[in-house]
């Protein structure tokens, strides 16, 4: 369960009612990227994510982006479980129907790279005006049991992340500068990394997908795992043109990469950088080469996690 | 896959686009309620289905009703199949914080009540001023393989209905009157008819939930069976307030009965009423009484169904 906007009060009061609604063990209190819930032999991973006209995407955006992004997303969260996709649900607000076919096209882009089927929704209307929204459900089937969660990092296990980070953040910059074209797709076609968490099933201790920067969910598997996290400035892969900005990178959001822990020694079957070390719970959820960071040093994107 | 707000023809084309994407058996084409799909052993009926501020509910309409209603008509789809639900996952737009807490309230209600789980989803803030969207993932098991569809009435079959057919109508008026208690209950929270679609399973040919008015739905059934139904109105069972007026009693909708077809001289196991026949395919999709409906005769709610 995610909720964006960050710490208003009314909202921390209506997931902390969500949360005591949501009591089934298959929930998970609501502290993970998915839920996990057993059917007839089978174990699925569930996840919903909404995006909203205005928050997560700006009227006028390719709104081909905006549908690939919104599977991306949720996908990630998927992987993050080692859960192979078997099925998605598709909330839908019209819009023009210029936008809407858009919309359509980056669908059936993203459906047909990850290999997803498209199996339903609904498709509602809005008065006009209104801010649109759009809201994707994952299911994928688990190929771990229990599956990976961001809860079971443990003292001396290695942290490891894969591809580089600061890649979104390098794209966004592209389209900002006016590129819609390969420079940009970093962050407006970001590639969850399904085929990296399926091989990693069974081998990580932790894992969860970084969606809101490298510190900041870092640090969410910290305080979840009971653990503090020493991160490696120097071993963590930052895109090229980032190098200078290498905080910045870590603290962008939309990168979609995996961060998982392994026993000390072990080396994982994917192309990934071990970039820090999980400890005892110290005072400080994360450590960044041995220090705590700056008071008031923003950890990552404006979302609160739940 | 339902599409709200009638006939625009930016509409059609987008779903006529998600219908090219969602080529998938379990799919159906979009034809149905919901979608069926197969994973590990276990068989899933998946649906999906928002609800938007000033279209499915009106600005100080009481935030608790609206999230048993969202509850009610995914329940009702999984009905429909005779699916056992076994997870709900959540997609909510912030109001402010009184409307959050009412829709806490309604929804735990409504979980508490049909006993299933809410397993999570996602929460998420809109542009001031905007209309909210809610949606709602219902997942269940298939109790009977393959589950019934609307698709599957046949000639010499017996239509029935479980139920009043208005209680939905009753209720509206009863609220717009200013009736906040008991008697506008059936249009605020209606029950989905969960227990009856699981004792159906294996005994129905085709079975659909009335979301729309008896008569477009029935309609639905026949176009989709390649059948003409025909309709005995004095059979039809209609809300006691109503008997004058069952013409509209029977184009309302939100009644969310179970509408199935069961070969002739079979008794259901659960209450119900035979008010119909299905005929092989004719002119006409629906008969009353054995002569089609007057030009322009207005079927159901202004839905699209797709």
């Amino acid at each position: 369960m995610t909720a964006t906007a960050a710490g208003a009060s009314g909202e921390e009061r209506f997931i902390a009612a969500l949360r005591s609604i949501a009591t089934d063990p298959a929930a998970r209190g609501l502290a993970d990227d998915a839920a996990e819930l057993k059917v007839g032999g089978a174990t699925l991973i569930v996840t919903h994510d909404m995006m909203v006209e205005g928050v997560h995407w700006l009227r006028g955006q390719d709104m081909a982006d905006v549908a690939w992004k919104l599977v991306a997303v949720n996908l990630s969260d998927l992987a993050a479980k080692a859960a192979r996709p078997v099925a998605l649900m598709l909330g839908y607000t019209l819009g023009d129907a210029r936008e809407d076919a858009r919309f359509a096209e980056g669908l059936r882009e993203a459906v047909t790279t990850f290999g997803v089927p498209l199996l339903g929704g609904d498709t509602v209307a809005a008065p006009s005006g209104s801010a649109r929204a759009v809201g994707l459900t994952a299911i994928g089937e688990a190929t771990a049991t229990p599956s990976p969660a961001r809860a079971d990092a443990k003292a001396g296990e290695a942290l490891w992340v894969t591809g580089t980070i600061g890649n979104a953040l390098a794209g966004y910059e592209a389209l900002v500068a006016g590129d819609f074209g390969p420079a940009s797709l970093s962050y407006r076609r970001p590639r969850p990394r399904i085929a990296e968490g399926l091989a990693l099933a069974g081998i990580v201790s932790a894992m969860m997908d970084i969606s809101d920067g490298l510190l900041l969910d870092a640090s969410r598997m910290a305080d979840a795992s009971g653990t503090t996290i020493a991160i490696d400035c120097a071993a963590v892969p930052i895109h090229p043109a980032l190098t200078d900005r290498a905080l910045e990178a870590m603290t962008w959001g939309d990168d979609y990469q995996l961060l998982f822990t392994l026993l000390p020694g072990a080396e994982p079957p994917v192309t990934a950088t071990r970039i820090g070390i999980v400890h005892p719970r110290g005072v400080h959820a994360l450590l960044l080469d041995g220090a705590p960071l700056p008071m008031g040093q923003v950890l990552g994107y404006r979302h609160t996690n739940t």
